[in-house]
């Protein structure tokens, strides 16, 4: 039973998958900077590779849409966990990595500038097969950047 | 006049900017395979740091999002240039560099296998305000992976 | 088995079913101006109940979305039986009543002027769990008016 | 100037409009619950012909849909008005009836049962040419049936 190893643990554990396990997270400098089951905090320092054209110094959107994805997911997954504490170690590793993004929808609010960025988000509906997510991308002034909705499948 | 200077040369031109001087561009190793009046090809190729994380060998999503807000972003620049033939190169870049994404859907059809990726599209509408393209990625056999919907300020 | 029966057999009790069963289909005068296992073409005509506001004999943005919607829906539920001829109707009708919307973008291209208006699409993936669609509406002179994608349930 | 007139008077004047003048509105029965500067709350009572169809008495998604696009347009206007206390009447006037929807993402959360629904909003972005709004449907018990986001022309 999860309950006996603790879900802090698994999210510690997910925490190192995030960040060392999934290449391109790593390529980007997506860090955990909190999970818990109440949620996660997503960080990305600003790097010159990760800056987009035409203005200097601001945030690609690639990079915006990427971390609200990722954000997304994370949230889903924590609330699969959250409803899975009774089921087998096992199980929550076939659930978790059997999700994955249907589609989602960003919506770029203000340019990117900033020394970093921080994602977060909720959930908005975990069924059986689906899972939506609302995520959020503020800079380190906290002003709101760019806003995403996505849609996972949890089945 | 632009007509003076060539379409195909300004083309060439922003070719080497899309290229070289967007950072984000650079480091994903986005290349345009073709660009012409009539549209683009973007071309990417597979790289370890372009993997997401639960299969492996599949193109991260964050990496698809970005090929078609981009290649999207081109196609309305290319109308935006075939309808301002008669304008000074001034005010071209003026229009041009002023151009930003405003939203963003996308889809994710099929895992992203594949040695190398293209991404293509078209116009649905050009406004004097706002054009929204539609845009597809294929892998190298030809398989539909992912497609966007896309809208930008053009204003 | 449906083969038994014939898929024809089946499009026009669906057709029936979309036109008469469904209450708001019937209130918007939602009709099928064809329908074949190869795709559905959805026809509204325009009345005085269906316009929008500030602009006099525009369709209302509303029914537009909810033909794309209802067009995108139609296509999902084709190809599901496309798919299912070897099992039982019993089976059938249980997969296509549990059938639902997920999500949908909808973009608005042109004003909605027209005496009447045709819907159109085509599935992009028809997984297990969900189907995507695109799908197209033009006015009788056969200007595009409002492109869709959406997301069904199909499990 | 709209000081003089008093924005508490042009949002009631606006109430008449919305209710009144739009007739796809009137036909579905949508009504202002309250309206002022700083938001607005739509309603719709559930009646026989907005049902969808397969499961009885849920709202059909075309409601949901013209409702959630409504309520963030509504919400556009609102801070378009905020924004133009100086401008004259006709200014205004002229501003608001060029306003129209670009796009919009609607996600499905939950079935739509209620004897009443309520819809609202807020404003992420008001820009020179575009608005940006995220709205929330609940039913008669406070349940969150749908949200939108949608993206709005308000140069």
């Amino acid at each position: 039973m999860l309950d006996a190893i603790g879900i802090e643990e698994i999210l510690n554990y997910l925490k190192i998958i995030y960040e060392e396990q999934m290449p391109f997270n790593k390529y980007l400098g997506i860090k955990i900077d909190s999970i818990s089951p109440g949620g996660v905090v997503v960080r990305i320092d600003m790097r010159d590779e990760l800056i987009g054209n035409f203005e200097k110094n601001i945030l690609h959107g690639g990079v915006m849409s990427s971390l609200l994805d990722f954000t997304g997911g994370v949230i889903a997954q924590i609330h699969v966990l959250n409803e899975m504490k009774d089921a087998t170690l096992d199980k929550l590793v076939k659930r978790l990595t059997g999700m994955g993004t249907i589609d989602m929808r960003i919506d770029y609010i203000r340019p990117g500038k900033g020394a970093h960025f921080l994602a977060t988000g909720h959930i908005l509906r975990l069924g059986h097969k689906v899972a939506v997510t609302r995520t959020e991308l503020v800079n380190d002034e906290g002003v709101l950047i760019a806003v995403g909705t996505s849609t996972y499948i949890v089945g």
